[in-house]
């Protein structure tokens, strides 16, 4: 069930334990792709993942603005602080537990979000009455061996995109964006990332090939990440969540 | 400009100094109005009334949960803090003012988010560079004499619904969710409102008769806040924004 | 019963469950009205309200120091921060609380308080043990017809102090007082206020003609502001707080 | 120059670049002293120690609420965290330095509020532009050998009321007062206090015997605290406040 | 127990409701003592008074970094602001209350954390669980006549680590930093302290007279602190830490 | 230079620009391990990494409590929150700054700090004055293919004490250690860690077996720590920390 789409009758009359809240980010994506990549991808996902689960899952708004500080260099990149995006996300999850949604994936699409998702999972479980639970999911640690090749605006997001919004990637700037591209993400030594932002290590933002990422690698993407979700939601939906005991 | 559709060389590329941040609830509206209705007008009047000035405007990506604690009674009521409302609202725009688009319309569709958005804006414009600005626009406050018939899934909202998204309306529920509503919003006692939630006054959550909103209604709604929003846009374009000297 | 003048003895043997506390500012108001103005007028209308209402009543001290920094380019306002101003009234009201004076009148004489004390009553409400309740009430919009003709330093507040305190109103410059008064609050486009600061529209910090503000209208303010404060508090102490039940 | 009767104009017109601000507290002090003591004491001591000075000194509102909460077990005690205080002084002596009044005292008489003027004063004078400055001055401790004498609502206070507000002392308690006091502040164990309220250790709220507290004690008592804020207000106008320099 | 040596299984095992938690500060100590004086001064103390009770008692890590802000000027001070500190020190104790460790002493080495340790040891009491008990215990303020010398770098502190960690004194320093030290703490005029920061009263950051702190006075100082200290742990050990009820 | 041991004449003294600071936690780590490990293990690498260095590096007290909420359902591990946390490490690096130590490296033992660490590196790095910069090392994750053995309590960090701390492990209780340990950190569906905390999959808090961490391994793995950590220093002090460019 879509919440933007639905009344509240229609939320009061189905049975939905599950939520999802897909959170992404509006931040450069490189020459070739969208801004509203991370929204654009979270959703795709949180919307495939949710078919394939035969259980009503509440579907919320996506949250579009995340911790991106680290593209400010490229135009147009929004952001907000950890401490506000954590807040933000925590609070609107409460309020779905406060109508009995007590089982919340968060449907990530972003990089920088990772960390801070994680720590909100932990607070809104711990400190929550006892019987709620939320977990992030990030779609491109999840599909497998695919998820070694995640760059930023590299071939797994450029697949996504191709396959389920292909209007918004320019391909006529995709072998430019794949020149300037850099190889991996970070500059590294002794195993510690010496950059904050990618624009200490990327001309143009992208990093990895986008060239690599078809849209039949989209379609396999999407696949995976949908199995994957649909797996996550009914193993918490199974789950027993009341917390560890004292030892 | 779109920002969630364009790439950060399509915003790099621009000329534009001004912006429109869409600015929503989800929240119950009633057995007929979808909870995501604060954002869908909110959205429309922010494109239409981009759309009617002859200047590069960006537009981001709408800000989708706001203050709407005083719904929560009702099933699907999404909800955060004033505090973090205004913290996400107000460092979003930051990231705007980043980037020199420096001069913001908040574009509100939410009745709860009125006065977060008067501090957010003050404090963006105080506290800001000199050059910064940023002001809430209220769609609803801004149709002329129409604008005494606001309530909650009431004429306005429901008219403003059939105009941009009818498919959203269960005109099938609309006579009941008339029936139920409240004639007005609150419960007041020597120009004080005793009530907080707007379960105190509304069994349905609806204030006002949405069979007054026609898609007619809906039309001339757009255009109203659509022109006055335009106008605005215009008036801050050219707008001193140094700050007053003291006296 | 006065708190501040009374011991605590005084206030354990007294039966009241109502309080109020009168909330003011120290800022600007004309070259012909003290900074002084909105503790006056908050403290002379929580007094005379309480007077008239039948039951034993607490009347806590002023707070003296409220937002307006609205006002800060003329020399002597005083302000705090927004979140400042709502943590100390917040906290204060509960330690009132705490003793069982549950049903509580913010008796306000600053516009700009407004916004932040009903945010301050919804929390105070909500969050607070089943049986509190906090409400603001703001007394120039509570003098009926009257009430249209409030500005800064005006009519309104010229003829209350003209009653309650005539030795503060500097007779001998009322004239220029008045010559250099805006006609209105703000700066209107589109139904936005375009400016955040007084000094933005009044040269001398006045809004409206405070020659219209006599003796005479002074006392029918007080009475009007007055009884309407005491159905206020006979309407508050019968009312049933406990909060509305979820849909 | 009591700032709340001064117009701002007056406020402009004045050379005064020292200020005071008296700050109180709304606390039981026995059956026969009022809650507001440390208000009324306050603001005695500032207005009399202004008067000692041949300088302009503008004088600002009491802060009335204050650190209380070891008092909270007595009726009509109020309070706020230390949080809350420390930035709704510190905000207001900061709008004082806006306009100018850059070496501020505050004029303390809580003792409760102690730690957290120092603590205020400090951040006030490391962080404020360079020339701002802000110190505490609580007045019981500026009496020479009557300090030691002073309890809470004994002998000192009880003086000092007597001398500026004799009304308020319930004289037909004093004996009460006196028999049920505690002698000393606190439960001592190898210099801890391990009380931290005061219904730990005092039955009436009472410390010390208000039986001493003569109004010949108090005018003397008077003179003293002025005097001693009058050589302070001196100080601060001659003292070079720049910063201290690195090692 | 030493619970940094210890196991979570030794930890399980043992039968200790008391704990303690040195806090110190690293912070400049004149030309002869070093930064972390403080923290070995606490631990010692700490040890020591353990060590004379017959109790099992926790020995949590020192807390290395307090609240300096006063002595920045000298090179290698490191500080944070007593926000930070009174959480940090707050929550560390909130851990050792969760496991049972109910009743804490806070063994302080710095005059700066004094007044924060204080209002965190209130807030811990006050809004833990019923049972729940801390208190800080400063060990200069509790070695009888001797308290009176305290000052910098001085007597006491030069005492007490020539005792404990004589390697840590440069005596060929020692009477270079008498030279220069200052006579006593602060700037005082009218019984209010001018001065916020060491440098502005002291050239080499020492207050009192290193060459009156032989080892002798050290272990005279340790054996009185350690006496102190444990007479404080069987006092807390007995005391009833239910809160006091209203009047 | 360890600055505990320094005085500030020394620090003012030398030429270091370079600066590590040990951060730990005081948390379990098994039936044989102590619950100061992550403290120990962090000192002994920030130690021998700057011993490794041919310039000064000033090394600071370690952190002893960290972000270990995790391991809170086995006595006696300590742990502040993540704000908590993150202050104060911020503010002690921003204190080193202040002195011009403007190159840190945040030496951590603890993987629950990992993301915390990030964060405020990111933040010390962006928000410092230009020239600043601060970076975590995780002594575990630098150890080449030892770091995929890593667990808790397990081979790596028994190794490493038995290293550097042969008397805190308790060898009787070894074997029982690796009995009931687990095979892997967390409960992983879909690429989902869906514990939050060690008690979900750890009976013992261990994970992963101690009898595979001789001190041999040990030897190896503080020299390899040392090494890059030694290599990172010598990387940030060549480094241009200057801020990127906007594109």
């Amino acid at each position: 069930m879509d919440l933007s789409d639905a009344t509240w009758t229609d939320v009061r009359d189905c049975e939905a334990e599950l939520a999802v809240v897909p959170v992404g980010s509006t931040e450069q994506h490189g020459p070739h792709a969208p801004l509203g990549t991370d929204v654009v991808t979270a959703e795709a996902v949180a919307d495939a993942g949710c078919e394939r689960v035969d259980r009503e899952v509440v579907r919320a708004p996506a949250i579009p603005v995340g911790v991106a500080e680290e593209h400010r260099q490229f135009p147009g990149t929004m952001w907000v602080s950890p401490d506000t995006f954590r807040s933000y996300v925590r609070e609107s999850v409460e309020s779905l537990f406060y109508h009995g949604f007590e089982r919340v994936v968060l449907v990530n699409g972003h990089g920088g979000n990772v960390d801070a998702l994680r720590e909100v999972g932990a607070r809104l479980t711990r400190d929550g009455d006892e019987g709620t639970y939320a977990v992030p999911f990030t779609w491109f640690e999840a599909v497998g061996d695919h998820s070694s090749d995640m760059g930023h605006g590299g071939p797994l997001e450029t697949a996504l995109l191709r396959e389920v919004a292909p209007e918004l990637v320019r391909e006529d700037r995709v072998d430019e964006a794949s020149a300037d591209a850099a190889d991996g993400w970070g500059e590294w030594v002794s195993y510690a990332n010496l950059a904050y932002d990618s624009a200490e290590f990327s001309d143009n933002g992208v990093v990895g090939d986008p060239r690599e990422g078809s849209a039949e690698r989209g379609e396999e993407l999407l696949e995976l990440a949908a199995a994957a979700l649909a797996r996550l939601l009914e193993a918490i939906a199974e789950r027993d969540v009341s917390r560890p005991e004292r030892r």
